[in-house]
């Protein structure tokens, strides 16, 4: 299958995945997004999308994540539509691809789009009849590029080298399209070590191939780490899968001040958001020194403007 | 009853019908919307409505139109207020007077409605208390004023002269607003011959008066045709009504490749969207080379913000 | 407890009560008001906060007021963020305050908060991690700050001074918290009397500390008042509470012609909106000429324009 994120040198057709993506350019994103977040603040607005229209197109519901893209985008001054998409023609039998193409000839020049089928953002990008941007905001279990480049460039707030680090991603690994994101991100990047820690049916079956060191005891592994990546535990998954109870799991792989210890002394705590506090981690870590959790929120606006900029350059 | 759109000339206080308005200023938009569609493109971004407060009013769900509205407005630099009906005080018993009234006092200019009932955007613009505009987005089986604007348009864009054409409208003509406003501005335009192809028990009651030519034999109809304007079907209706089913339907008046021969070589094929591919339309035609669909929905934007800006002149 | 509005001169961190505003504060929002509102028209458009964010956060719905604040803040060009509580994080369980806090991190500088629970607004003020300013658009039946500013902003519009005014507010005293912050308003502003009226089981229990004259006799109560503010009357507290129906609430406590002569002759009529005619209003006064419904609708802008200058100075 030919590769079609165009992301060689520094133009960026597309950000489909971080599995394809070249190091050049993560590190490209990176320096734009300092730029936009000088002094640890975001303030100015800039003229860099006036003109251009972006469109929220998000078949799962994720208010949190579509605001992000929607703040980052107007600080561009671009003109953004939010799209209902339970109202819109999709419940008329449109096809996704019908829909976009005449959102295109609307005048939309970039899509960010979530989908609960992996590969449907990619779909998207090799079918479009004329020119726009697709920005993978999440598919299925696949990936969610801009959480792992926004996760990755607050470790580099923090840590300035990645050479030197021990970071470990702590959940349900199997069905985190977070996860998949930042372990491919880090390990280009060429953190020391990768870790994944949770229960072993958790665990995808090519674990593997992902070049990582995987645990089932959280102690184990996070043993000295630099950074510990929380992913958001999906309650929906407590009754059917191997997941006990909230209680269980907290026990077993909840974040405390306890078990922080056994990580370096200067490690830091991420987490995607929305926390459930008590469930994958203690409100005590959460809101603790170590926390970078708001620090993430933050840069996520820099991240995004920085991704929109280098697509309109 | 006193005409109130007031559309002598090349004012435009009201867009509610096409039946009501003047020659001069369907020309009049047409110049305007190639001013905003040069090089086949909507690129820039104008000052025309900035400090102006457009207001979308869609008592019947149409995001696809909706968006058009949104998009136009502030390629514009319009305020865009998209107001959700459902959860608005409509709910509490609010009649849609007293809400529009009470919006013109917060400053909003262009109302944009769309309602299921034929006339409501005729009754707000004789009822407003204070000075505002309409634009009718569709009202019951009445009109659809913007659409045929741009249907015509893009007719112009491809045939030049409106003189020598034969332009025939297929589907369910009683009860589709398009058709009539199609109609109307068809012959204002000075077709040649306007034809309407379906069954005869969806031709409207007073058919004789809208001078136009009937056939029930699609192909019959298509014969020597430049331009097909084919209606969407409601599929809401082929149970109740007199379409047997979504398969007859097509056999009967689906357009696919055969049967677009019986047209001139270099007819053109429109559809208003979303599209029902294999039920009114072929996936083939759809895509092919007469299909013009997507240049429709472009010369929409152009046409929305040509209506706008003849408003606030 | 430790007041937190910062209200001392003229500055204005948060709006959360005007029980616990200056009058130096509020004369100075009036001042704005007039400056946006000159030749009572609002035209023009400001950068006063161009680069800065407003999130309206409506946990309990009103697309009505919602939209006020949103076409106030486009006036003074914000950008607006209105979030979707009910598909929000919220129903995955996260936190008000962690929900503000992300939203805080990505940016916003306003948050436009109505609750159902008095006193959230407030909770939210003291608990935010990082600077970001407050405006309580009605918190249970405590207060709605906004709405007394534009109700006594259009008293003072038609009548100049307050001392020599007697003013009279019409209704469900007890749920109402426009009525709350309507007494505390008016004594600030040293009308000679604000009278309440309305049936005994509806007037608040702390009636004697509050500084007004209740009324159970509406014919008394609004003798030689100027004006008189009627409450909306909640309909679904018709069938639970001590408001036995529509038509006996309207007989006795409706504002129709006859009973209008009781006040002066110059007495203006004012509503919070959306009326219900019929009910508390009869259509006759609601669109007569002593109502100043659309006035308080169109200052109202002005004043939520002015507060939002003030937080921003």
């Amino acid at each position: 299958m030919k590769k079609i994120t165009g992301n060689k040198f520094t133009d960026l057709q597309h950000l489909l995945s971080i599995d394809e993506m070249d190091i050049t350019l993560i590190n490209d994103i990176f320096k734009s997004a300092d730029k936009f977040l000088k002094n640890n603040q975001i303030i100015d607005k800039y003229k860099i999308l006036q003109g251009k229209t972006v469109c929220n197109l998000f078949f799962e519901n994720s208010t949190r994540t579509q605001t992000t893209f929607e703040i980052a985008a107007k600080r561009l001054s671009a003109d953004v539509i939010n799209l209902d998409i339970a109202t819109s023609s999709q419940s008329k039998g449109e096809s996704i691809l019908d829909l976009i193409n005449n959102l295109i000839a609307m005048g939309v020049n970039i899509f960010v789009v979530r989908h609960s089928m992996p590969g449907i953002p990619e779909q998207i990008a090799r079918n479009i009849k004329n020119k726009a941007h697709i920005i993978n905001a999440g598919d299925g279990n696949k990936e969610h590029p801009t959480q792992a480049l926004l996760d990755a460039y607050t470790i580099k707030c923090y840590k300035k080298r990645f050479g030197d680090l021990k970071v470990a991603i702590v959940g349900d690994i199997e069905h985190s399209r977070v996860a998949k994101s930042e372990i491919y991100i880090l390990n280009k990047l060429g953190v020391q070590e990768v870790r994944v820690i949770g229960p072993e049916p958790l665990m995808p079956s090519n674990i593997s191939e992902l070049n990582v060191r995987a645990f089932s005891n959280m102690n184990d592994g996070l043993k000295d780490v630099d950074a510990i990546l929380m992913l958001r535990i999906q309650k929906e998954r407590m009754s059917k899968d191997t997941i006990p109870s909230e209680k269980e799991y907290f026990k077993a792989y909840g974040l405390n001040e306890e078990r922080l210890k056994f990580a370096k002394n200067d490690c830091i705590v991420l987490h995607p958001g929305p926390i459930n506090r008590g469930v994958e981690i203690d409100t005590l870590v959460a809101d603790g020194r170590q926390s970078v959790i708001l620090e993430q929120v933050k840069n996520g606006i820099g991240i995004r403007m920085a991704v929109m900029e280098k697509m309109t350059n």
